[in-house]
């Protein structure tokens, strides 16, 4: 793994392959094979392996600064190499490769989601987010333009822009009453 | 291009090349090589070529039901062949070809994200958004949600998502006064 990333960073993860990694590993790439079936699942094995801050939510009673506080930190993670390039290759590779695509959710979108959910629950039951507001799409809602942006854009996504889509998301687009 | 899309139906567009769409032409690959420097540009030369419906947003003066025709639309052509694998090829390319991100933000993403915004101007204008609702992120919030599900997730997108969606952004996640 730590072959893959040394290269990945010399020769980006386009013209990476599964033979070069064994060659840098000095393995064959038959060793190689057998425990990464794809560069997809190589990606992902190595960004999950990667000593990162966990990104766990605190509860220091205010959503809205909780919130602001991990994507925050999701942010910086993708502005610190290999982060960046890692997870928009493994994304890159999601597109035409469903079991990547699989693994990705089961192991890394799927147990953010939840906790992401538990947080905004609580929220809900302090009074800090409307009742009314549909907490399964919560991940959906505060990724997605996290992801539009890093993914379509590719504008860069600053701290600045962080807080304009929390306050944009929680202002709604509705009129108050 | 009608030999790439031909092409790329058969094969699927991971396995797409320009010598293989020449092939299919019968011509030389330097002469597909000239209109298209990489397998992104076909893909969206191959997209804006298509004679789609036209993704122009109505104004019956409801916000909600002209976002909600507008996305049903969007999503529903997702959903008929070829549109959706070759977007989902697109942005694959575009995640590891700069080139390709930038005219697909410049010949799609841009013109598309003016409409959304020209449209909920004048919304806000007539009281149907709330003022103090950030404008500019409009694209990023009402796109983002349905690209984390064709992107991240892959999970289906339907009316339903949609309409759920809609909902939970003119909720927002602040509390009611």
């Amino acid at each position: 793994m730590r072959a893959a990333l040394d290269l990945a960073r010399e020769v980006g993860y386009v013209k990476l392959s599964i033979e070069g990694v064994a060659v840098r590993a000095g393995v064959g790439k038959h060793t190689v094979y057998r425990r990464w079936d794809s560069k997809g699942q190589l990606f992902l094995d190595s960004l999950l392996s990667l000593n990162g801050p966990v990104l766990d939510y605190r509860d220091t009673g205010d959503i809205k600064a909780d919130l602001r506080r991990q994507i925050y930190a999701a942010v910086d993670l993708l502005g610190t190499p290999p982060w960046g390039p890692l997870y928009q290759a493994l994304l890159g590779e999601a597109q035409h490769d469903p079991a990547v695509s699989v693994s990705l959710n089961e192991r890394f979108i799927r147990p953010q989601t939840e906790k992401t959910v538990a947080r905004l629950r609580a929220a809900q039951e302090q009074g800090q987010v409307s009742p009314d507001f549909d907490l399964d799409l919560v991940m959906s809602i505060l990724s997605g333009p996290l992801y539009f942006q890093f993914l379509v854009t590719r504008e860069p996504i600053t701290h600045a822009y962080v807080d304009r889509v929390l306050e944009a998301l929680f202002t709604g687009l509705g009129p108050r009453p």
